[in-house]
């Protein structure tokens, strides 16, 4: 049988400011990354969005990030000290997964945000110190990945779990890495379009760059995204897309753990 | 054989901002409170103030807050809901146990901080939220009280464990509570003062208000400030002074829960 | 000639988190009050919505708050001090004032927000403080207050020019001041409702409570609400209304101070 | 006569958190670099340190930032644009100048902070935008900057002001730039070293890089820093030292812009 997971980020609103329609989205997605706070999210909406993922079923992972609301964490703030980068995810993995079991939720995964993701994914003692933050609040939690970066290299060396990643709207460039939103060509805004791509790179088994390029490579899951006007619209073509190409959308089993 | 804890704030820096001294504190208190990060502390002030703890062989309890760095936590802040509330709480609880968990520090206590634990002081409802926020995330912590209030009767309700505090350095108005800052008396400056009057209430096992009115009270604790020029000089020398008196200065053991 | 203000809240949002539709608002009102920086609004959200009232010839005018970003300025905190109080509004006014001058845009009026300016309806210090930190930056501008408030006594008593405000969809309570939003009925979500009844309080040159008694007052300016789905439709409504009852809808003039 | 500026970053406490010794380093410089909000500085703090400036003769000039608390604006972040950057600096020092001039303060300087400062050193764009948006609200403010970096030319280039500053407790790497302050030496922490050397800087109108090199430059101010627990001793130490050298201490005059 042919089984792929949805994910998507959710549970980014902060106070009155609301972001995205997380409740639309995690009615199509089968796996949310939760904003713990540092760039998104508040006691509130993190355990109100960790209630709506175990309603739906859908699987609750962690999504960290840099400490900036005011950027989002999609700047790339310099990093003095990979030990004190360490804590900072430490205390959003404790409390998210401190949340999440008050409400009988086991959490399955975690996912870098923004510009802390970007960063790590070029940067091998970065993604180190990354990992070891989330490992020593939950060594059982799937890292989420793009494949091939540092991150994943990262994952391997201290035998954490790993699922990977493509991104349903997103042009990989001549690295095979997410093609920098300014450029022309970035972001596929298409839906059609975006699910055709998607289900060639499952079939094909390998994701292929701007450049023509193929890049073979294991696929776990494909990553939409709801914090635009269409996200709802694409995120849900796309899954009847992949439901009508004979593709089951589910969550991820947990796996085990590469050092086992 | 006598024996008194004695406590303080502590792990309230946050970025290059520093409060207080920590390590000359903790060399002399055999419990710490310590800041989860909303009125003061950061995931690196957290971590160390841990470690420091650990180190001593001090208690560490979570001292959590109103999201308030700018007024360090001691305006008094609306609260729109006691659902709400309680959330602030649990988030606050589960990063600072998980963390404590890295460094295999068991959580002993918790004591609410500033203008929370003033309003508390006097709202058994919003006791209730923040005794349930607690609760949620650890049912063993000791919640740090002071005597009569409607926070203890909010502890009771839900049959956490409690410890009965006092000040060192505090007069009690005429209804048994702390008196306000601005009252003049409202702070005890002086040291030997300070000690006497601990020692007094300490072999009294009581507490005697502004207006000379004496409440007979358990006292498990004593709370020394060490965010002052003078504080670590006054809580050393009444340590000295609990020591020459025949009190033994110990962390408080796990005392059971009220409702056991 | 029958003229009246419309004015409307904007430049609310704050790094990625968007509130309301500004653009379309400044499309209908006449006078837009703009947040600071304090409870929304940021450097750039602030620059972009002061030129958009310039193209449009809307009246700029500055939206002060309590810093307070995560509760959006709406919750009630303790003013420790009044002088300090007056620092706070002199920052906000200062910068708002200084960039809209980059554009040669002239400030016209000021409209306190959210718990501020419900804390200072019912307070003549709290007021007094408010409009003090205001003419230390330009005495000129223009205070919107409601009828007979503290905030309008506070205004006289430091001869500063006042327009007066009623609000297009709230009902105001047996005091003559506005209904809690708790209370059923307080809000009136229905566009030709609040026209009917806007229309009535200008004729009559009176405003009405809910238990029908009749405040007569004079009528400077409409406030509508931009940061509800529906707001810019009740706006866009209450406008045509309004022209269909023969009412021009026009930008305040300057009115001479009422120490003048 | 043989005339020399001290100036030092100040009012950068926030809330309850207490950075340097304000009122002691005012009695030693002659011009303060007062923090604007962003990295430190309330309006509350920034209030107080006009005033304190205004009291002891010292000119008082706007100290910019990213914003960035928490980083104490020491962190280097992403900017991504550099139009964008010129509205933040402009909203401070908008903020800046309109509380000065409540207390009747004429702001004569304005110095970047940190890693803004660190940043535009060696990036003429970002440098650029930094003193446009200066320019915008102040076009005679003097921008204090280091001997030939892009922020000169910068400042050249929009044809604003400037004064040539150097720093006593710092050594210039082989480029002439201030060195990393994680290589070994360059802080100097000896007051007696730093003012000999400062003399040495002074007399032979040259400052000497790590390597030995020697940098001809006009020299108008020297920066001394008071966040750390010597910094007092070491700028009184160095004003007593430039004194019996034959040096007076004075505030720099307004001079004339470049472009006059």
């Amino acid at each position: 049988m042919k089984m792929i997971d949805l994910n998507c980020d959710c549970g980014e609103s902060w106070g009155s400011y609301v972001i995205g329609n997380d409740a639309a989205m995690l009615d199509i997605v089968t796996s949310a990354n939760i904003a713990c706070g540092f760039h998104g999210g508040d006691p509130l909406v993190l355990h109100r969005t960790l209630r709506l993922a175990k309603e739906r079923g859908v699987n609750a992972g962690a999504h960290p990030s840099f400490l900036d609301p005011w950027g989002f964490g999609r700047r790339r703030i310099e990093v003095d000290s990979l030990a004190d980068l360490e804590k900072i995810i430490m205390y959003q993995l404790a409390a998210f997964c401190g949340m999440a079991a008050t409400l009988g939720v086991k959490v399955s995964h975690v996912k870098a945000h923004g510009a802390l993701s970007n960063m790590a994914a070029t940067d091998f003692d970065l993604s180190l110190a990354l990992c070891r933050g989330v490992k020593a609040i939950d060594r059982d939690l799937v890292f989420f990945t793009s494949p091939g970066d540092e991150t994943e290299k990262a994952i391997d060396e201290l035998g954490l779990a790993k699922a990977i990643e493509i991104f349903a709207d997103r042009a990989y460039d001549e690295s095979g890495g997410l093609m920098a939103r300014k450029r022309p060509g970035a972001v596929i805004h298409d839906a059609d379009t975006a699910a055709k791509r998607i289900i060639g790179f499952l079939e094909d088994q390998a994701i292929t760059t701007v450049d023509g390029r193929r890049i073979p490579t294991l696929i776990d899951t494909i990553c939409v995204h709801g914090d635009n006007p269409h996200g709802v619209e694409i995120a849900s073509k796309l899954r009847s897309a992949l439901e009508q190409a004979g593709w089951t959308v589910a969550p991820l089993a947990a796996p085990a753990r590469s050092g086992d």
